[in-house]
C-alpha cells in the first residue's frame, strides 16, 4: 500500500581505494556496508541505493534526488571535492523535504556546514578510544530498541565543544574512554527536511557492522522520511482572510 | 545602586553531624562551605545566608523565602523528612520568581521532583570516578569563565539515563572514567522561576572547595536572579481589548 | 502483523448531561465524538473506546491502563472530582510509556499540573473569537496533512502566558481574532512516555467535527504510541562495565 | 569598573533617502533613531555609534567589528548590495561571541540567512494590521520589563510559517489583526555568538518610537553582550588527559 522508502547511502569512496585497514574492515566499501545494514533491518520497507563521489555528478543528479526519500552522507578527506552546485542541490532537497542522515566526519562537510551554519568544529583523537553511546532520550523513534549503550570498543574519540546550533533533539551523548563526552545523536529540522547527525562510524574501526549503530541508522531512515511534496518554503505575500494563495509583490499568484 | 542578590543556602545537614569523611572535606558544613564560596566570587554583590533541616520550619518560612532571590538546596538522606507544607511554600515562590538551585542529591528531593514532574531517577555508582565536566553551551551564562573542563578527581558516578523533562539548556555535560555520561548542568524554567541543577557534590568527596564548581555556582546565583514582583501566573479572564485586567468568571476583576 | 494501536478517549461527560448546547453539537458525547473522528482516521489501524468519570474507577483501572497505548484525556468542571489514586495510576503509566493527549480544558486536570510541574494557568475568554491554528513545525509528524491554518469559526480563546514547561516540540500557534496568541500545540516527554496538549476544543463550539482537528488528533495518538515494556525509569546502582545490572544500595540485583 | 558595552547599529539608509514617508517618521533615519533609543535606556552602560551601507567596506572594518560587542542590523531593499567578504567578516565575528541583534526585514539578510542555513521565508502584508507582541518566555532577560502584550497599532504583518532552525529559547510571539501569527522574538546560538531576532519594526510605521520596542531592543543588547576573546571555535587534536592543548594533526600545537 504504502510504496518502499527510497534511500541513497552516499559515500566519499577514498580510504576503500588506499587504505588497508578500510578495505579489510569494508570489504564491499563502507557505503557499501551501511546499505546492507538499512536492506538487513527495513527489508520490504526500503529500497537503498549507493553513490560516490566517483560517479557523475557525483551520483547525485536533479533526477536521482528527487526520487530519493532520505540520503545518508558519508565523507572525510575529500569534502572540498564536491562541487558547489551539488551541495547546492542537495541542500535545496533537503530544505524541501528529503531526509538527510550526516555520519560521522560528515560534520566537516560541505553539505552539513551550509545547513547548520557554524564552524562545525570539535576535538578529536585517533586513539582507541572505547566509545560508549548514551540514550538520553528514550521516546524518541531514533532510539526504539537500541541498546543502552551502545559498546564500541575502538572509536576515534570526538568531543566537546562540538559547535553546532542547538539540535531539536539530543538524543544520544557518547562518553570516551579519554574521558570526553560528545553530543552524539542529534536532530535538526532545516526548511521542510529532517536531518540526522550521527557521529559512531570511523573508517579505521568496523563500527558500521555493530547491530546498535545499524539499528540507529534504520530507525533514523524511517524517521527522516515524509511523504510530502518536494518543495522548499518560499516567501509569499498573502492578502487578508485569503490564507491559501501566495503573491508576488505586486499581487500576482505565485 | 542595585541592591545585592539574597542568597539562601539550605542544607540538610545531616551528614555534617554524622560522618567523618564530610566532617573532613567540609569542616564548616556544607552548606557553609557553598556559602563562603559565593561570598568569595559575588562579593558585595550578594548576601548570603544558610538554613537547615534543623531550624524552625526548615529555615524557610513565608517571611524568609520572602526575602530570598535565589535559594541552593543540598539535600540526600532526609528528604522524606521535610514538611510538605514548607514543600509547596517553596513551590509557590519559585513559580513566583524565586530562583532555584538544585545540587546533586537534591535531584530526589520532592521540591525538584515536583517541578519536574517526572521520577528524576538516574543511574550511580559510589567508586571515586574521575569526573570531567565539559560545557556544551559556551554562550550561556553559567558557562562563563568556567574552565574546560572541570576536573573532579573523585566523585559519584550519575549517569543516564535522568528522567527529568528536556531542559531549557543544557549547559554540562560529565563523563566519568567508568565511561557513563550525565547531563550535569541543566536549566528549567517553571512559572515565573529559573531553576538551574548541577551535579557534581557528593558529600564524600571536597567538591564544593573546587575553583571551577564554584564559579559554576556564582554564575548559576546572578543567572537565576530576577528583580520582580513574587506572584506566579494565575489564570484570567480577559474582556476583548482589554489586554490588562484579569477578570473571575463573573467579569469581576481580580 | 503489528498489532492494531490501542486508544482510550476519557470524557468528564459533565456538560453532555447538563447543558443543551452540548447536547446539539456532540448527540454522541464529546469523548463519542472525538472516539468516532479517530476510528474514521486511523481505520483499522486502531481500536479506539471510551471511558468516563461515572464510570467505576472512572474507567481507569490498573487493567485497563495496562492495555491502553494512548490515552486521550477531556475534562473542564469536574477536575477536583477525580479521585488522586486514579491519578497516581495514570501518572505511572503515562511515566511507563503510555501517550496522554491532553485536550483544551484538560489544561488544569490534575493529571496536566502533576506532569508539568507548574501552575498551568493562561487568560481566557468566553466570546466566539475565531481561532486560527498555525503549523510552525512542518516537519512534525503530529502536523503532516493539516491545513495551514485549521480555521475554527468561533471558540474560546486561549491566550498566553500558558504556564507550562518549555516544550519539546511547539508544533502550532493558535491566533484569536481578539488579537491573543497560544501556543496551542506542544510535545513534552516524561519518562518513558510522550505528551501532547492540543487546545482547540472548547463544549460550546462543534471543534471535535473539524477535519483539521480530527487529523491532528489521529497524527497525535499514531505519534504518542510506542511498542515498549510498560516501566518507568527508576533508579539503580550499576557497578563498574556492568551497564545492565541495576542493583539496590547494597549490591543486591533490583 | 566594567567598560560600557560598544553597540553598532547598521542601517541599510536607503528608505531614508527616497521614501518620504520613512523621512516623517524618522527624520533622525531609521538607524538613528535605533540608537537613539538605546542610548536612553543604556544610558551609560553603552556607547552606541551607527554605520551603514554606504560607508567605506559598509562601516564593517575588521577594525570596527573587533570593537563591537553587539552589532544591530536593519535592512530591507538592498541585501544584495552588502558585499560577499564583509559579510564573510560579520560571520566569523558572530562565531567568535560579538552579539548580533536582526531586526525586521533582515530576515532575509545574507549574514543571517548564512547563520541560520535555512531559506528564512515567511508570509507577509503590507495593510496596516495591528500588532501584539506577547511574551511567551516570562522569565528571559530580553522579557524584563516589557508591557504584556505590547500593541503595535500599525505594522506590516509577518506570518508563519518562518523557515528558521528552532531557537534556543522562544520569547515573543504576535498576533495579527489578520488572525495570522509570528514567532516574533526568537534567541539563536552560533559559535561563540548570541543572536536575537525581533520582528517588529517596518520602514513605513514608527514602531522605533515605541517604549516597548526600545525597552526590549536594550535588553537584547545587554543580553548579547559577551566579556570574552574574540576567537570562534575550531577543530583541534587532542592527546589523552591533555585538555587543553589544541594540535594539529601531526601533533604540533596549534
Amino acid at each position: 500500500m504504502t510504496r518502499p522508502i527510497r534511500v541513497l547511502v552516499w559515500g566519499e569512496n577514498h580510504h576503500e581505494k588506499h587504505d588497508e585497514i578500510v578495505q579489510r574492515h569494508y570489504p564491499d566499501t563502507m557505503h557499501g556496508t551501511i546499505a546492507a545494514g538499512l536492506r538487513e533491518l527495513l527489508g520490504e520497507s526500503a529500497v537503498v541505493e549507493t553513490a560516490t563521489l566517483d560517479d557523475e555528478e557525483h551520483g547525485l543528479s536533479e533526477e536521482r534526488l528527487a526520487r530519493t526519500d532520505v540520503l545518508l552522507w558519508w565523507g572525510h578527506m575529500l569534502h572540498d571535492a564536491v562541487e558547489d552546485a551539488v551541495v547546492d542541490r542537495v541542500r535545496e532537497h533537503v530544505l524541501g523535504g528529503m531526509g538527510l542522515v550526516a555520519l560521522h566526519s560528515a560534520h566537516f562537510s560541505k553539505i552539513f556546514i551550509r545547513l547548520m551554519g557554524t564552524t562545525c568544529s570539535l576535538r578529536w583523537r585517533q586513539a582507541d578510544d572505547r566509545e560508549l553511546v548514551w540514550t538520553v532520550a528514550p521516546t524518541h523513534p531514533i532510539a526504539e530498541g537500541v541498546p543502552q549503550p551502545i559498546v564500541i570498543p575502538s572509536q576515534e574519540m570526538y568531543g566537546e565543544f562540538f559547535d553546532v546550533p542547538t539540535p531539536d533533539d539530543l538524543v544520544f551523548v557518547s562518553g570516551f574512554s579519554g574521558g570526553e563526552v560528545f553530543r552524539s545523536g542529534m536532530t535538526f529540522s532545516r526548511g521542510h527536511g529532517r536531518i540526522f547527525y550521527f557521529s559512531p562510524g570511523d573508517q579505521d574501526y568496523p563500527v558500521y557492522h555493530d547491530a546498535g549503530v545499524k539499528r540507529v541508522l534504520s530507525n533514523a531512515v524511517r524517521w527522516a522520511h515524509q511523504d510530502r511534496e518536494r518543495v522548499a518554503p518560499r516567501i509569499g505575500m498573502y492578502r487578508e482572510n485569503d490564507f491559501h494563495t501566495a503573491r508576488e509583490w505586486d499581487g500576482s499568484p505565485l
